[in-house]
């Protein structure tokens, strides 16, 4: 059954749900899922409605300039997008595939609904695996001479690719401040680690080194301040005495793989609203 | 900030939520927190809902009456209390006391928000642990020719306290099919075992002969059919070879604790909706 | 640095272990990893040695022959091979490519230390993604009227290939009974619930109609008596009221994935040891 | 059945397993249950194994005696104890009593295997609590001005109670390094975090602000470097936006219950074995 999702965040006050459910009803659009959060210590107002699109009497035009109004007054952030008209994304690797791997067999499988406009590495390894599901592979090296010219291709890729979302599917170049900054609440990363532990480099070395007894992966935005951005989803494993960097390695990937491919997932179907440091996530 | 929770449960049609939420903001009602959910194979709508008690105009009393015709209107079960009305609980006991001990500890500690009226036990052996809480013990001892007897003075027991939840916290009597229709929705179990795997007895035992890798508890409403109500909550742990029965045990019961410690808690505020075997949680 | 592996299991009496190392230690084995279990409900012992192949004086037939009038007197089931003798393995897959592009993935990436020989599919979906990894996809149909035939022929290449485990990566025929007995411990199988929960087919269906609030996969060895045999693994995920049945099984994807996977991986590295309906995992 | 417990770590050699069963096959011990692991890039090994002590012919302190030779040879540290010689626990505790109430029930119950010696308060909010249970309770205030004459009485408690392990049970003071130093590796503390994320105070304070998608609890030995001693067991559980600073709290409570009982069980029963900064745990 088509649906056409609304997304909102606002300062709360009273009667909120009440305008906005009203001016669904008016315009005859039954609710097929409603999710609603309010932050009391932010006082703010979260919400994302499934809208069953058949029953809506306005083209999604004209849906969107009635609500303009209401959405002005309450100083809103929204979107109002049908489910059909699926996102578009350019997944980003280096030299370990694993995610790519798994991110585009769920895309092929329909878990993810979404459209892949390319895959962009600055290696070559996946270029055939990536060419083999008939999508552009681009290669762009990067190094510490080309990185703004690099990082300037790369955007302008994804700007002619139309993309909603860039996933950092372990690429391992860090994002210029002013590329974050340009892409806020559009570029996704996986963090081997569970974060705030271990931020920066080599995240398993440093655990087994400490002797943690859990491995995990943090899904997250990113921001300017390397591994600081918002978190989507963490996933953990257990990890034992036996366990050599190189198993936490193995086993973290399965956590990686996860954690990446629901928040991923999450993104796509407007179920995280960024609020500050903080993302409330209406799960599925 | 003391709340009203709105729990309703109705027949899904166009414009629920829209209506129910106008009632509300009619009223002054600034809502905290909205749960909702559409069974779409059912055709069940589901929702609860926080309301800020300060801001509603109405004494409660007024407010249920105002709110009555709407409900008929929309054919619904609901209920509208203040949350500061705790309800009134009564627990059951035979000889293992961990699910007990955990619950009275957890209701201590405020985490629980109801009141216990009393603790039931068919042995004596925990009378010592409830007194010392300042909680009346009875002991109504159960065998095969006082049954009826013994269930009639303990419903007996059940209406004089006024009990809104009765809390089987591994008792290990069957309770009748007539008390459990009595009572439907209203008596809580916790059953040693991840059901529907091994209903009935012995569930450990069955386990490790079984080999399973995993064991658990499941918190689930009595009826009349054996280990067979609506399931609330299911917990697990990881189980391995040279864990014996005993080990099971051992392990099960942090299970049984959590599983059944959610569920009541959950009961307690509200957010357990009843349909026919399924049960919707608003988790917290 | 390249490993020997013994897997051992007998009944139980004074000293084993220390025959069996002082053994390896008059051959000057380095123990690198040893693992022990006693069942002392069955009386029976099991173990597990890695040992350091580069210390060890005798070549591998000799180290064996060596043994055997040890491993008499204990009569003891036992196998001795190099770590880099790999196991050869067949996949045999349906419709629902999942597990077995899962296991492909493992596999390339090194985390199953085999030989794929070869897959065999029921239907001809997958044959380009297995001859694209440079794999023979044979394409044998089952039906009512040539079960007998078709599975004689997989018999068949089963043997050609010298497989030391079939794997069936939601493989949806029933294997006869005869051809059970015959590679008993040598099939295994990934069934779609939390076993023994919902044996048999439609489990997600049936789990939903339960209203189960964690649902899961089961990896197994197979064995005539339907979704019954010893189990190696065990994964669950967490399930909620908003979860239809379409919800559980993508869910439960990634529990099969994972649960398949693990035993799998401990099959081939010797980790698993068969005794009566019990399994005893030595997990990595 | 009464078992005699052998406790060992020291540098890895050739043959090592060998000769430490053939000793206790030589005393015709027959072994239970055997736990080893060399951690290859210390170059160190470590073993527990549970004797079935009525096979053993010496008396304890002869068998200690006949082992004290090899032992040396090997330079290990090591301990031989029967089991039924139970360890002595002080437990210390400050105003939040959950881990003390588990840990008293846990006691109760027969799961930890030890005598409680008493329990010291820098508050007297437990010593009711503490008293029913026929414990004795000591209160101890520390503060800026007497914090070395209470720890000092403190370690004279702990001395005369022949305590052989200290569990901070939620203790909230900050034990003086020199205090660490003497009590190495027998003082357990339980964290508010999942180390090494939030060190310090107001852990959940802080990982709301992060926005963490799970909280956690660490138990680990204390050391002089605040929250960096060696982790023993970990534990956590999902947290959502919806989930306020007071939620995290009251769920990670269960984490820190649950993370401690298993790292005091298995302190207990010496399946902890420590090396630098990390621990080798032969869970049971």
């Amino acid at each position: 059954m088509p649906k056409t999702l609304l997304k909102l965040s606002c300062p709360d006050r009273v009667g909120l749900l009440s305008r906005i459910t009203a001016f669904i009803a008016e315009n005859g659009g039954n609710l097929d899922e409603v999710h609603q959060f309010t932050d009391s210590q932010a006082g703010w107002f979260f919400t994302r409605m499934a809208i069953e699109a058949e029953t809506l009497r306005l083209p999604l035009a004209d849906l969107r300039a009635e609500f303009a109004p209401l959405a002005a007054d309450l100083q809103a952030q929204w979107s109002i997008r049908r489910e059909s008209d699926r996102m578009r994304v350019v997944l980003m690797v280096s030299r370990l595939g694993h995610c790519l791997a798994d991110l585009l067999w769920r895309w092929r499988a329909g878990e993810l609904g979404c459209d892949v406009a390319c895959v962009i590495g600055n290696h070559e390894d996946f270029r055939s695996t990536v060419e083999r599901e008939g999508l552009p592979f681009h290669y762009i090296p990067v190094d510490a001479t080309n990185k703004d010219a690099a990082f300037a291709e790369m955007e302008r890729i994804w700007g002619d690719a139309g993309a909603d979302l860039i996933v950092l599917a372990r690429y391992m170049q860090v994002v210029p401040a002013a590329v974050c900054e340009r892409w806020e609440g559009r570029i996704m990363n996986i963090h081997h680690s569970f974060l705030p532990s271990f931020v920066g480099a080599n995240p398993y070395q440093r655990a087994w080194e400490r002797g943690v007894k859990l491995i995990g992966a943090t899904c997250h935005y990113v921001t300017a301040d390397l591994d600081q951005g918002p978190i989507v989803e963490q996933e953990v494993i257990r990890a034992e005495h036996f366990h050599e960097p190189a198993d936490l390695l193995r086993l973290g990937r399965d956590c990686e793989r996860q954690a990446l491919a629901r928040g991923v997932r999450w993104h796509l179907s407007d179920r995280v609203l960024l609020h500050g440091k903080r993302t409330v996530v209406f799960r599925d």
